[in-house]
Parts: structure tokens; sequence; C-alpha cells
């Protein structure tokens, strides 16, 4: 947390946590409880995760405090009893976690929450908005970086998104997954994400004259002019920029780029990558933006759009076409022994697990979730340790670092699953002695 | 904004707009700006929109400021003639717009800001993030709403809602809207939602013996026990509840309800009631949630299955079906000039304007665009002043009564509109002199 990420009020949770929290306080019921959150099914569209967002859950539970005037709040509906406890509150658990940027598939635990029931119970909800979302975006994110690696992509979202937080963190979870950056400042400020902008159509209107527009827009940012040309018409602002360049050589200022942001972009880049070109500025970018996303990108680079950057908005912050995640923050044991939710359709494996990753020639080939302990497994482990007692172990990893692991972890992935389409179900096996597990718990329920 | 809202930094904004400020200030371009916010087109499947969020647009303009450590971090970037405007700045314009709860359509401006080009560039990008998002949510929660107005409806959607703010607006959107509340305890305290709850799962499954846990929560929650029966096997579970309701009635506990959350609901609710009613509990409620919507809903409720309330989660808080509007932000004039973009399928209405609506036998028959000025219209005029030099000029309106207005509007509403399905066009005229307008703009723009 810095001062400019801000603090998320510990009453942002459902009004269940904290009527179970008074029963189990009122019960005595403190033993340690084990919480896994996991993917139930991939989203149509979608062929893999990517893990994001745990720096966030890491900073929630080590600054959870209840404030003076949240207490009185709930102290005009929650007991005395409980009023002390949460005054008192600080997470004392354990966490462990794949590390952002790793890869993942359904049935995975991505974290692992040990604590004290009430403790456990009471930080589902925050922790499920948090990596639910991030996680949700990374995912749509990767696709893009797929299948445009060598391309300048910008995160344009934050008017659409969701909200404050998550037009912020949108930026965070599409960097982390290997964009170049985002427009949303206050993502620079927060994590260092790099910016990138241009200008507005209104800059554009309120000037009227386009030429002089974009000369005052190069002589007040020398070092970064990038022109909006597509306000009333498209080509004809183009030759406008050819004009502008020659008086702007004498003060050594460059255009660096234009911006297309309206009709037929293939066509619109190629008239304008000509009349750059045919006026001596081979080196000013073509930057597209509007209603983009990794499908249009697919489809503009197929076709050779002289393009070599793009901003991508509300179907990346939004991840419009799968805007959310079936996941699951469960149960998996409690006072030592493992526990099972059998409700229809929402079977739950029970007990602390471990993710075991194979490998045939670098690619992936298989995943096995195992229990952690006494189920051995061959395979690359993916879940770690990240905060005992409600420390955190590590120093934090650099938002830069985890980019590069999410883009050394797409190298790995086999063709089948970089592919936009919809493609076989990547092997996910669990395991005989989680299945072994899972059948004896049900079998004790029947007894009951 | 009170505390339990907490502060946005300003720093929330694309970086566009701070590098237009920059050059506008270099300029001397301070005129007085007109931009309006309207939605282009409905999402396929909305029929019209409720307008939400403009109580947070006001705290937000009433409330910009730039602290010291974000000054600092922009005094890295910008010139020291810009960092001395920002740590002035005050938002000194004037906002008119629709009240909340209204009903609109597409090309209504919905809210027009009226200051200094700097100021009323700076503010567009957080402006459209509030509107966008709790307008799409009114919208939304607006349909399961006409399709139950009797029924009790719940927002459990905080935990899959994009980031905090979504959560804590989602619930704030749909209960202005006509929600009957939230399970969000947040919203309760920020905005006086009334909240709503049972248990988890994980309550059962930690007591293993789902009686006791039944109990438990019975005996601490006497006065709102709903229980959660689908944990294991659900027509077990109400057996259960039915036992258990004879031993708390020696305690005068009554089970206020019950909560099924998986399998064919329609099915189990029957089962559920009369295992109820059999057992003497006509007065305990049937509670539903699971992947609930507007088109389950009424899928239930055409079944004929007695239920008596719904938790809609992820659908609502996500509007997961469409989950963004097309709207737009635009300069309608600028020192005194009415503007407009002719961008390739974007184009934009001029001017500063005003949305007069018909009604016939007290039902809206069609509305007109006009301009504010000089275009004298029949029918009620929607929108009104609500801040002047940067001052709200009434009252805040409490959650509570905008709400009313919500439910009065459906009252009002057409028969057609109130279809699940795609219905005809409601009809927006756009006024002979705002078209008149139009042409005379692309014609000077055609003579430059």
């Amino acid at each position: 947390m810095n001062s400019f990420t801000g603090r998320c009020s510990p009453l942002l949770t459902d009004l269940y946590q904290l009527t179970m929290l008074q029963t189990y306080l009122e019960y005595e019921m403190v033993d340690t409880a084990v919480f896994e959150l996991f993917v139930r099914r991939l989203p149509s569209g979608r062929n893999f995760m990517v893990a994001a967002g745990l720096e966030q859950v890491l900073d929630f539970l080590e600054n959870l405090r209840f404030l003076p005037d949240e207490l009185d709040w709930l102290s005009q509906r929650f007991p005395a009893q409980m009023i002390d406890y949460l005054e008192q509150f600080r997470f004392t658990g354990d966490v462990h976690a794949m590390p952002e940027g790793t890869i993942f598939f359904p049935n995975e635990p991505v974290i692992r929450i040990t604590a004290p029931m009430p403790q456990a119970q009471l930080v589902e909800s925050r922790i499920m908005n948090l990596l639910h979302f991030e996680t949700l975006i990374a995912s749509k994110a990767a696709r893009s970086v797929l299948v445009a690696p060598d391309k300048l992509l910008v995160d344009f979202g934050m008017r659409r998104a969701h909200g404050a937080e998550a037009g912020l963190l949108a930026a965070r979870a599409s960097y982390l997954a290997g964009f170049s950056g985002s427009a949303t400042i206050l993502a620079g400020a927060a994590f260092d994400v790099p910016l990138f902008g241009t200008m507005a159509h209104s800059f554009i209107q309120a000037h009227g004259d386009e030429m002089a527009a974009f000369e005052h827009f190069a002589q007040s940012h020398p070092e970064n002019t990038v022109l909006l040309i597509d306000t009333y018409d498209t080509e004809a602002a183009a030759e406008k920029v050819v004009e502008l360049a020659v008086k702007l050589r004498q003060k050594n200022i460059a255009i660096k780029g234009v911006r297309l942001d309206s009709g037929d972009l293939a066509l619109h880049s190629c008239n304008v990558r000509q009349i750059l070109d045919q006026g001596g500025l081979k080196d000013t970018t073509i930057f597209v933006s509007g209603n983009m996303d990794e499908y249009r990108l697919q489809a503009l680079l197929s076709s050779d759009a002289p393009i070599d950057g793009f901003g991508i908005g509300t179907a990346l912050d939004i991840s419009t076409d799968a805007p959310t995640l079936d996941c699951a923050y469960k149960l998996q044991e409690y006072a030592g022994k493992a526990r099972r939710k059998r409700s229809e359709g929402k079977t739950t494996w029970p007990g602390r697990k471990q993710v075991y990753r194979h490998f045939d020639d670098n690619y992936l080939i298989g995943d096995v979730v195992a229990l952690e302990a006494g189920d051995p497994q061959e395979g690359e482990p993916l879940i770690a340790p990240y905060m005992r007692d409600g420390k955190r172990i590590h120093e934090k990893m650099s938002l830069h670092d985890i980019r590069q692991r999410s883009l050394s972890g797409y190298a790995r992935l086999p063709k089948t699953l970089t592919d936009l389409g919809e493609v076989p179900d990547y092997p996910v096996e669990i395991s005989a002695a989680l299945q072994a597990l899972a059948t004896q718990l049900d079998a004790e329920q029947m007894d009951k």
C-alpha cells in the first residue's frame, strides 16, 4: 500500500461474514481453518488464466484494521464482545499462493488462507473481489500480448472500467500480463506502470482549426508529439501533419506518431502510411484505438495494416466477452479435519493442496492437483508460501519482474493454448490420494 | 462524501487530460467549454437506461483537490506553471443533469459540464467512470425489479464486482433502481442501503453436523434466522429445520427463512415449501441464490416456484450480459461557439441541449432532444441545474427518495418497454433547430 492506492474499509464485505463471525466467537469456533480459492471452469473463449492480484491481497491482509468510525457503526448492530474482538483484529494467518503471472487452469487453487476460523472467513469477500478482477484482466490482456507480441499495447480503458479501483487495477493487471503500459496516470504513480497518451477530439474541436491544434500540441510537447487525426477527415489531416513536419523540423521537433480512432482502420492506416512516407515521415508511427480487442487486433495484423501500436480500452478493462470468472473460496479443512462441500454441481476437492506442473521439451503438458502432505508427485510445484503469522515472507517483487514471469510463461505454452479460439482442455489431473480423501469424506457424511 | 466512501485521487484520469491541460494553459485556452455525456446506443438486451451516479459526480467535483504527494509526483513530469495551477485547482463550473432515477434513451445528454476548458476537460475520465458504471448497474437492476416487483431482491455481487468501488456502488445503484437492499455492509454504512445476509456453506461445513450449525446460528441470531440448507442434501436439511423449529419454539425463536443456492431451484423450492408447510412453518420464507439474473427470475416466477426472495450477484454487479455502455463525453461548445465531432460513425449533436418528454395517458410516448436556448418545445424538460460555480444548488436527496423516483418512472413505462426481450426503439426526435445547427457547423468546417 502506498499513498496512491488508498485504503479500502474492511466493511467492504458481506453481512454474513460478520453474522457468522459473531457465532464463531460465541461458540468458540476459533480453530484453524483452511480456505482455498480456485476457478471452477474457464469462461468460453479462454484457454488458460494468468494469476494476478496477490500483491493487493497481501496488502489487504497486512493492513486490515477497523477504524473508530467503523467500530462505532458496527457497535449499533453487533454485541460488545464482538466489537472488542474487531478493535483488536489483526490477520495472523498464513498465505500460500501461486506467484502473480503464473498460468493456471480450473480446479487449481491459486491462494490458500490458513488462519483461525473467524479471520479466515472474514477476509473471503475482499480476497475474492481482488483476485477475481485482476486475474480476469490479466487473462484477457494475455490474449492481445500473444497476438501482437512486438506491438505497443496500451490500456485505454479506465473511463469505462467499473469504478475507480477497477480502472487502477486493470492498468496493473494488463501491464503484469505483458502490455506496454496504460493511459491511467494513477497506475504510473501507484505501480510505476509506464504511461502513454495522445490528445482528445475535444482538443482539436476547441481549436476549430486542426492545423493550429496540431501545432500547439507539438510546441508544448516537443518530446512526445502524437497527433489525433480523425476528428474531421483522416487523410486530409495526415497531409496537414506532413506540412506541419516541415515547419517543425526547423525547430528540431519531430512528430513521433499519429492516432486514428474511427472508421476502417486497415484502410485508413494504409492511406496514412503512404501519405506520411511520401512526406518523408517514415519514422512517424501509427497508433490506433476505438473498440479494439484481441480479435480486431488479429484481423488488422493479418491484413498487414501498417499499425505500430494499439490502445485497447473497454474490451480490456471489462473483459467484455467474458466479464467474470466462475471462482470460489471454499473451506477445505477445519480443526485439522478435511472438509467437502457437496451441493449439486458445486462439489469441491477437500484438504490442503499443491499443484504440480509437467513439461515436455520445455512446454506445459499437464498438471496434477494433489494433497500438500503425504501425496508425493513429480513436476514443478506451483504454490509457495507468501505470508506467515500475518507477515510477508518475501520482499515485494517489482511489477516489471512479474511481467517478465508472465512473458516467460507464455513462451512455454503449447501452440494449442495460444490460439484465440477454443481448444481442447489442458489436462488437469486430480491425484489418487485426493480422490480417495473426497470419497472417504462423502462416506462419513452419509453416515450421519 | 463521508468517511465510508473514501477519497479517489484526481490522478485517476487519463494522461492526455494533463498533457492537454498543459497546452490549454500555455496557449491560454481557458474560455468556457460545454461538455455533455450521452449514451450512443443501447446495448443489446436493454430497452431503456436509468440514470445513476450523479451524486458521486457532484462529490467528486466539489472535493477535487491535488494533495502534496500528488503534486510532487506530477512536478517531476510537468512544468512548474502547471503544478501551481493544479495546487490551486478548484472546480468552479456548472452542472446540469437528469436527476438520478430518470429513465433515458440514446442521444439524450444525462449530464452537462460548463466550465473553463482546462477544468471541463480534466474531469472527463472520472465523470464517465462514475456515471457509466452506476447507470449500467441501475439499468440492469431495473429489469429484475420489473420482473419481480413484489419479491425481496438483494444484491449479492460484491465479491465478483470489479474491485472495491464497483462492489460499493453496485449496491447503491441497484437499491436506487428498486432492489430491496444488499449484502455489502459498506453500502449500509456509506449510503444507508438496507442490509441482508444469511450464512455461508463453510459455516455448515466447519460444524460438520448440519443440525448443530443451524442451532448455533439461530441461538446467536434469534431475530434473523435464515438457514442455508443446500450444503449436503436440501430436502433432508429442510426436515432438520422443521425438527429444530419445535425445539426453538420453546425459546421463542422463529426460523425466519431458508436459503437454497444450488440445483434445480424450482423443484427444490417446491419440495422445501411442502416440507416446511407440513411441519407447520408456513411463515418461514424461501430465499434463493446462485447464478441468478432477470431471465432465471422470470422463469422461476412463471413456473410458480414458491420463492419469496432472490439474491442476485455476479449478473447484477457486472451486468454480465451487457457489461458496458457505448457512452461519450463530448465537447459541444467552446468560447460561445457550438462544436461538432464528425469522425466516421461517431458524429455528435452540437450545442447545449435539453430533453423534453411527451406523455399520453400518463405513459411515455416520445422524447425530443432540442437546443436549450431559442428552441421552444412542448413536454416535460428532464435536465435541471445541480451545481453553480462549483457549489451544489440543492440539498442531497436521500437514496430512498431517489429509489421512489425510479419506481414511479417504471409505472409510466409503456408495456412494450418493460419487456425483457428487444422491442422497437423508443422514439427520440432531434429538433429541427438542432439539426439545422449541425448542418451549419458541417458547412463551416467544409469551408476550411
